[in-house]
């Protein structure tokens, strides 16, 4: 089995339609800023770093569709981007990323006191977002090597959602350690939480580690309490949408509950996510805003209707993990661990130095 | 809203076919054993009260099908029914108790040296279990009496499963507690987890106190840790399937993750149960064996496939609470507090003093 979970080609952005699966394997076509918004939207693409990447063609196929590009459009389509998917900061980075390299396009036309060539600029931005790209694949694949050190032959490790191939561009972050550490050929089992309501978990974590060819066991939400308490579980691994500078995490629903139980019985409880999903200009997850979704999400499930529309949902997106609740958080440039307002600063240090 | 969870008139059982609810409200009729077997594997009627009640009634008619009424006919009718939901303390306890009223006439005619009547003893074992029957609603009537006294005006409540009317003859255990709080006019707060994998709390129990005009709001069970964190919730109640003479707890899925937070973060934690759901001849939880249904309830939601079959499954029905991560144990004789080894004996010693 192999899938693309986005590829850029021609003026088209082509995505795996996730909500598809495991049943059909089809992909979205994306050829304007809408359908990006449409796609970010609805969850066609997910996972922070696929996201990431997938705004950044947004920004090249918005560009195009503009007349002119001028500072005021270029900002009008990173905030349409912005907007689809207010929790994930990799959206934010990417556009600013995408934002930025169109400022330097434009400060340098100023400066010439030229007109911005709406081409070359483009070509330039499109170049931009594929070095996204590639960074991505490197950085995921950077990652999963560090995870596989913290992983132990014969371990079973428990995951929640989807942080696999299917999440970013390849390998995985969460996914990526388990698999890093498969094709390590250590021999490991995974348990993997269903993680309601969107069931990635079932619908993708299982589709991905069971096609990789790795001894994986789906599970209720609600049944990873007893395992870890029974120390079935060897360990936690789990991605990350956002990191505050703190260390403090949000990531899919259901996560701190993972974390409560890990902390309670002392089992190792990790987060795999690249430099990018820590966001500085947080101090703690305090500040992290929690999107609320369709209490719909709950009451119906594959179009059947579970619950009556007229009863209340309450339906956060994610849930903060605090930092003394993570034994370490593994990065594309290393192992980070407690205290995170030092060990995450290098991060942000080394991104500084490169600048 | 009107319903009656199960109704015996004429040789007919009447069950509410729960597996309908929230979209349709349909009643399945029951004429013979099989029916019945059929009505509790396949979860037509569920709930540790309401199958105990039921599986009396199966007693009945699986008595009326005799040819002749044997111990060993009789053995065999209650091994068919015990056998249906393997888990159910009060199964058992409710097949065993209409055995021995059909133990004590058929020595009764021993003695007498005749025949035993087959009309005459069934109309015995009707009338016991029409008086099982009665006891299920007062008991329940009883404990919900109680429970009411732990709660607070202004609470906030989380719940779990369905330990409502529907899983009794009326009132409910654990949700009986909270109508029976807000009849008294206290003003309460309600969060029902969904409780997969067969959402009895977004089907059933959202379904039941939304009608009985409680505040109730639906949320994934892996929302709950959150909750529970952050002092959102007071108190948590549930029901049981099995208590050990320790006060160790079997009930559904995802009860044990509630408590495990409960404890961390010292918020009370209950369970309300009838007298009967308490097995004596189990000293404690680790001789509760855990009943593992088809992975197909994970893998297949309401007829949609969400993940593939071949995708192997854990898939426990219920988890085992430690007692000492109970706050009390309320029953239809009083809350019972820890020491559970003493506290829960005073339910035993009535019974003995009973006979």
């Amino acid at each position: 089995m192999k899938f693309n979970t986005l590829a850029y080609e021609s003026g088209e952005l082509m995505l795996l339609d996730q909500r598809e699966l495991p049943n059909h394997m089809s992909y979205m076509s994306c050829h304007t800023l809408q359908d990006v918004i449409v796609a970010i939207r609805d969850m066609v693409v997910r996972g922070a770093p696929a996201i990431g990447v997938t705004a950044a063609y947004g920004m090249v196929l918005g560009a195009k569709e503009m007349k002119e590009l001028t500072p005021a459009t270029m900002l009008s389509v990173k905030e349409q981007l912005d907007r689809s998917r207010p929790t994930a900061v990799n959206l934010m980075w990417a556009t600013e990323r995408i934002f930025q390299r169109y400022s330097s396009c434009y400060e340098e036309a100023l400066l010439e006191g030229t007109q911005l060539d709406k081409q070359a600029s483009i070509a330039v931005l499109l170049e931009e977002a594929k070095r996204m790209h590639e960074e991505d694949t490197e950085s995921c694949r950077l990652l999963s090597a560090y995870g596989n050190s913290l992983v132990s032959d014969g371990d079973t490790i428990l995951t929640h959602c989807n942080a696999g191939a299917l999440a970013t561009t390849a390998y995985g972050t969460a996914v990526g350690v388990i698999t890093a550490a498969y094709d390590a050929g250590k021999n490991i089992r995974v348990y993997a939480d269903e993680t309601r309501p969107r069931l990635q978990g079932a619908r993708l974590t299982s589709w991905e580690l069971f096609h990789h060819g790795v001894d994986v066991t789906l599970i209720a939400d609600s049944v990873a309490a007893t395992l870890i308490r029974d120390r079935v579980i060897d360990m936690v691994v789990v991605g990350a949408d956002r990191i505050a500078a703190n260390g403090d995490t949000a990531n899919k629903i259901g996560t701190f509950m993972l974390a409560a139980l890990c902390k309670q019985y002392q089992i190792p409880f990790y987060i795999a996510a690249p430099k990018s999903t820590v966001d500085f200009s947080l101090s703690s997850g305090k500040e992290i805003v929690i999107e609320e979704r369709s209490g719909e999400e709950i009451r119906v499930v594959d179009g059947q209707r579970i619950a009556l529309k007229e009863i209340p949902v309450y339906n956060p997106a994610f849930d903060v993990t605090p930092a003394d609740h993570i034994t370490a958080i593994i990065t594309d440039e290393g192992i980070k661990v407690p205290p995170y307002e030092t060990s995450l600063q290098t991060l942000l240090n080394k991104e500084e130095r490169n600048e």
